[in-house]
């Protein structure tokens, strides 16, 4: 399996090989390597290049791949991509995608190219995409196809079979065919399998299922990708408010979504945006990260207030200046695991309000038996190396208010941003690391004022 | 429609309504509640509730949904809720399980009630069984349900139809059926959509689709659902090194796979395990993070050790101690940008060593240009506080110098830890910050001791 080989080398070995090719400039050996790909490889590579390189790869690709292409890149990497093209090429990348995909594409391309693309298509097709584009991208309108095949109750195995016969085809990943009533309500599924295997003398109504709802078209996005997950769905019908057909969503669609949401929370909790382009230019990423630094950077002056109230202590006592990092980091990494769990647990759906107050109790616990723990260790430690019993009890005590506050954010902060609508993983880490700095600090200096100034 | 109105409740409210029948013992109100839910979400609901609690609503589950609901729990909820089932009811609840659900949840139960199991099935489910357990679950073997339908090419799909209806069922989600040689090896798939369609006197050689190529048994999981999200496959066939058909993957065991990975990495970071239970007991959660909290006290004392190099110089001018903790922040910040674009770059195999040096210039540079934006800021306000000119230019040049650490740090420890066969996401955080904290420290401290000393 000499193909398969090829195939399952990495990425890495890939863009080493793309890399020779493109710097020694021997474009005949580039093209052969290209065209083994499939759009979603093709897609990966591109992003996976620099910026001045992927617009001479983009123009090997063949037209047909491209529009498929486009659609597995992130959404900067597409602009750049099809501004690259002229409206002859776009107009055949997008020769033939299926309505859905080209739903997603449409408003990222010129206005021209959007009229001509339209035009181009038959009066059926254009009808389909104006009705798709006539909802949220994010909604179960939005991710719906509506090339759905469909069948009466009343009618016998049989003539279905008869029927499909005659139409000679079916929109790709069709599973099964949709039963509606005489006035286009959706009723049930008939399953493919059940018209090959079933006696076709029965009727369609005898055998169809009826125990899957269909979907409500404004249905958001998320909740359409749990539906899936949860009954382990392949395709689902999608219905208007009179309970009336529109379309159906399959679960690659969903795949999207599911990947999308997962990375969304990674990279937003680092200030991020998934849909940037990692070769993006520096202008442009510099002034997205600067927003997030200089967040940090107001937090971090207001540890420097608290920790400039206690100047008078610090120069008596230098060794509260060596160990203050110290508290803090560690309330810092408590606080952050609590987060974690609180925003994973938020947006699975195990936590809400409801059940915060107990998860906060053990948290606590944990915290508590943590704080001890390493108050102990970090204790000792500053006892040997400062020779001082107080320093080290000192240290002690800071350090285990300074996980039990850690917990008490970690816990109250996502909750308070939801409540305010706004994402928990959005600046929750800023905001928690402001909490365990500040309380840090003047828990570990005020003791210090307290017990070490003479 | 009402009962969609009660499925599309919020967790939450659900969680409220269910903890409220518990506290007043209305059992006779919990559950129709439970029974209006399915599987997926009652696992949902275990999850969020308080273990105390949750035998109670266990022991109310109906048999036939126990099975299903115990592979929609993390690993330890699951252990948990099979302890709290005698032999009888496991083996009721795993009855009429697919081979596939099965082989995931063989492995939890008690050694009796497998061999009960075993001894409950007929002599062929017996041995599909045995055959997926004898493979890796993280492999295509582990994912794969061994109950295929198999047609060979050489007949018509008459032929085949006929032989579906004798059959009269197929296993569930069969969007085709496989087409196989006379030596049992893969040759190609035919859709059910194709047989419905098409003309029955043709033959299935004519038809079947060869441009699939089958899965190998040993495919690790990631590398399986890859290959189903570039493809967008609903189901793809399995073969041994001979080409000879196994069984098959369909895509709804393939998004456990994509969700699983996502979460790890959320989880990994922050030093946490993703089969963990959000109410596991104290003692067991507090051990367990305790070896992060530890690890990142090891990283902490060191960035103290640093601090103590300059003891005398922070007894002499206090305001390094006051300020010292912002240039350490933004550089763990920055480093933070970096290290995540990273860490996805690498999983979705964006990013490797061959494209690293061109995305190490570009976070330089994006590194140098807000850290000339930041430390003009942070120097203006160090200026005006503390009315030291020097002191606000050591603290901008500290803070570039910190800035181009932390880029250097974040791209280079994932590629490291990867090359030393390391999961970047696992404690790549830890080392990242005690680098940006110890020449954080360092930098600052040093040009404060060369050029603020008196």
């Amino acid at each position: 399996m000499s193909e398969s080989a090829v195939k399952n080398n990495t990425t890495d070995e890939r863009l080493a090989s793309l890399d020779e090719a493109l710097e020694s400039g021997r474009m005949r050996r580039l093209k052969p390597m290209l065209h083994a790909l499939n759009p979603a490889e093709i897609g990966l590579l591109l992003e996976s290049i620099p910026r001045a390189k992927r617009e001479l790869v983009w123009g090997l690709i063949p037209d047909e791949d491209r529009g498929e292409t486009l659609l597995h890149v992130n959404d900067e990497v597409r602009v750049e991509l099809i501004n690259a093209l002229d409206g002859d090429s776009l107009l055949a990348a997008t020769e033939g995608m299926p309505i859905d995909d080209l739903a997603d594409l449409i408003e990222d391309l010129p206005e021209q190219v959007t009229r001509e693309v339209l035009h181009s298509m038959d009066v059926d097709n254009r009808e389909r995409l104006k009705a798709v584009l006539s909802y949220a991208p994010d909604s179960a309108g939005g991710l719906m196809n509506n090339d759905t095949v469909t069948v009466r109750p009343d009618v016998s195995l049989d003539v279905v079979s008869r029927y499909l016969r005659q139409r000679g085809s079916l929109p790709d990943d069709t599973d099964a065919l949709f039963v509606v009533s005489r006035y286009g309500r959706y009723v049930g599924i008939l399953s493919l399998a059940k018209l090959a295997t079933l006696d076709p003398e029965r009727d369609v109504s005898e055998i169809m299922r009826t125990d899957i709802d269909a979907l409500p078209v404004d249905m958001p996005a998320a909740q359409v990708a749990k539906r899936f997950q949860d009954l382990d769905l392949i395709s689902a019908p999608v219905v208007d408010s009179e309970q009336r057909l529109l379309g159906r969503i399959t679960i690659d669609d969903v795949v999207d979504v599911i990947r999308d949401e997962a990375e969304h929370s990674i990279m937003t909790m680092a200030g991020l945006d998934e849909e940037e382009d990692v070769f993006a230019p520096i202008a442009r990423s510099a002034r997205r990260r600067a927003v997030w630094l200089g967040t940090n950077l107001a937090t971090a002056f207001l540890a420097s207030e608290v920790v400039s109230l206690f100047s008078n202590t610090l120069s008596q006592v230098v060794a509260l200046a060596v160990l203050m990092p110290i508290v803090a980091s560690m309330g810092g990494i408590g606080g952050s695991q609590t987060l974690t769990l609180m925003i994973r647990g938020l947006s699975l759906g195990q936590i809400g309000f409801s059940n915060a107050r107990t998860l906060l109790f053990k948290e606590l616990a944990v915290a508590l038996l943590n704080g001890l723990l390493w108050g102990v260790v970090v204790g000792g430690v500053a006892v040997l190396w400062f020779h001082s019993l107080a320093l080290g009890l000192i240290m002690a005590a800071a350090l285990v208010i300074n996980q039990l506050n850690a917990a008490i954010t970690g816990v109250a902060i996502p909750l308070a941003m939801k409540k305010m609508g706004i994402d928990p993983a959005l600046a929750g880490s800023v905001v928690l690391t402001t909490f365990t700095d500040v309380i840090g600090f003047a828990s570990f200096l005020g003791l210090g004022t307290l017990f070490l100034l003479h």
